[in-house]
């Protein structure tokens, strides 16, 4: 008897803003498993901003998604059958499988979860990609020092909301901006940051500089647009950004029409002497994973780093809640349970 | 008998570019030497392009010159009196003293040149805080590695002149951007750079382009623009930007009209994980400055690097020169030769 599954393609390319009819839910019969193979069956696919840039043909940094592929992303998923050595049915592996119900894989990539582990979908988030670029690009590029001021963009985000906790460890002050005042009250109070700004607000800058009256030694950016224009006047000498993303930017479609930001933005990165580093976390620090995993993993066992995961239900949500992403709609690292 | 000095104090800030009223060439008597002091000529006045950034109010990298205070500067001076223990009649003194012919001085912030120093100007510029940009910036934020593309703007200049001349001496591609085809010629016959590419071109970018077949791993920023702009698309993966000026924006008077550059600056930082600095050579690397001489030093005397001087004469010609050196009318270090 053969068994079906789904997989979400990608049918067209997006002009700004991605929209339902760029995806495409397929249904296929599985075929047979081979020797040196094992069936995965999707438990949690994650969703995450990057997914945009493959969306889209022209340089990104990583090849684009061909028409009618499946999806890139990371899930967690289970073994529920195996003709491989190294992987038993019930087994929860992580991989790069993309958003399909099912999987055949030859075991290249995967990585078993321990039994240990809390809750497999962390791996996805606070122990995944989401954490390890936080806790990177916090440390090894911001390089905060206790009583420094760190704001984080995106604050209460997969990584805005871990980079925030990370620097409240290293006994910075924490001033995140995040979109409406539940994310903001819930960075505060839930997080522990010692404020939060709402980018929605007209007077972003002016509420922005209230809460940093000592400058900004750290800005971790992830989003560009109006928060940055907001951040730069108020960056400190000796400043580090550490870069990686730009979420407000990922759907447009031509340059915004100006006044051009870029020599504004040039002249403080000049006369502050300030250091600006993009990054992609597996590319730059694959090789440090096991010291941020062992870190992360006793932060969270001793209680020390909060993390909110926002599940949606069901394969077929996955295209809407991507949009939203985009759009900031979730609140917490975005899931999708199957 | 008492004796005058001549002095150039700023008169008005400039609206944009710098005018010959915006400075004052005024006369006064020496005062009296005091127990002490010692009593300088100046033979040789560095101008540089920072001192734009001084004449206007608002923040840079130091307080800006006060209306009616003499123009700050370093220069080369000798020691006509003394009756200071440290300092000799004869001896030659680096010193911040600014545009006038003679200068009272408690001694603080001079330094004494050694009587085997080639030509005194050198302490403007090859040895000087130009030579020391170029050395530091390349070497420490650029991190050249044999085989690399170094793009270098204002390739001709001060800094630029010896950025790319360090770059061969580390067995690099070197493309300079210079403005005109006398300096592009020079850039190529004379300091041995393997391209350069006039920034008056209009097909600079597509020009840039065919002189960087392998793209940019170093691009050495003191300009911004349009010569930025042509930068931007050819920048390798993990390419390194020190960014020591930005002169082609010294005397803009407002954000150009746009589109926005600064998004897709922004994007390429972070896709092809750039590190952009900006620095202040002696508030980021003071420290270093023997490390700096002693190499230097030892390059010129092996007629590794070559070093041309532009000297105009007469202390009163220094505000049209300044006026000149922001539109890329000298050819080689600006001195001014008293």
């Amino acid at each position: 008897m053969t068994q079906n599954y789904q997989r979400i393609v990608l049918a067209s390319r997006p002009h700004g803003t991605p929209t339902l009819d760029n995806f495409r839910l397929e249904e296929l019969p599985l075929p047979e498993l081979q020797d040196g193979e094992v069936l995965l069956k999707t438990l949690h696919l994650s969703l995450d901003p990057y997914m945009r840039g493959r969306m889209s043909e022209g340089p990104s940094y990583a090849a684009p998604v061909a028409l009618g592929e499946v999806m890139v992303g990371g899930a967690i998923s289970e073994v529920i059958a195996s003709r491989h050595a190294e992987f038993a049915v019930g087994d929860r592996v992580l991989g790069y499988t993309g958003w399909q119900s099912h999987t055949i894989s030859t075991g290249s990539g995967l990585t078993v979860l321990p039994a240990t582990l809390a809750q497999p979908s962390w791996a996805l988030g606070v122990l995944g990609m989401p954490g390890f670029t936080a806790y990177m690009g916090l440390l090894d590029i911001g390089q905060p020092k206790s009583g420094e001021t760190v704001v984080v963009a995106a604050g209460t985000g997969a990584v805005g909301s871990l980079v925030g906790q990370i620097a409240k460890l290293k006994g910075c002050r924490v001033v995140g901006i995040a979109g409406g005042t539940t994310k903001c009250r819930y960075a505060v109070e839930e997080l522990g940051f010692d404020a939060c700004v709402d980018h929605h607000s007209s007077t972003l800058p002016a509420q922005l500089a209230l809460a940093c009256p000592d400058g900004i030694d750290v800005y971790f950016e992830n989003v560009g647009g109006p928060v940055l224009q907001a951040v730069v006047p108020l960056l400190n000498t000796s400043a580090r950004i550490p870069l990686c993303g730009l979420i407000a930017q990922y759907n447009s479609t031509e340059l915004p029409a100006g006044p051009d930001f870029s020599p504004l933005l040039l002249r403080t990165l000049l006369t502050r002497r300030v250091t600006l580093k993009g990054f992609i976390i597996f590319d730059d620090y694959g090789h440090r994973y096991p010291e941020f995993a062992a870190q992360m993993g006793a932060w969270l066992q001793e209680g020390k780093i909060r993390y909110r995961e926002d599940h949606v239900q069901g394969f077929a949500s996955a295209p809407q809640a991507f949009i939203g992403l985009l759009e900031g709609k979730n609140f917490g690292k975005l899931v999708i349970d199957l």
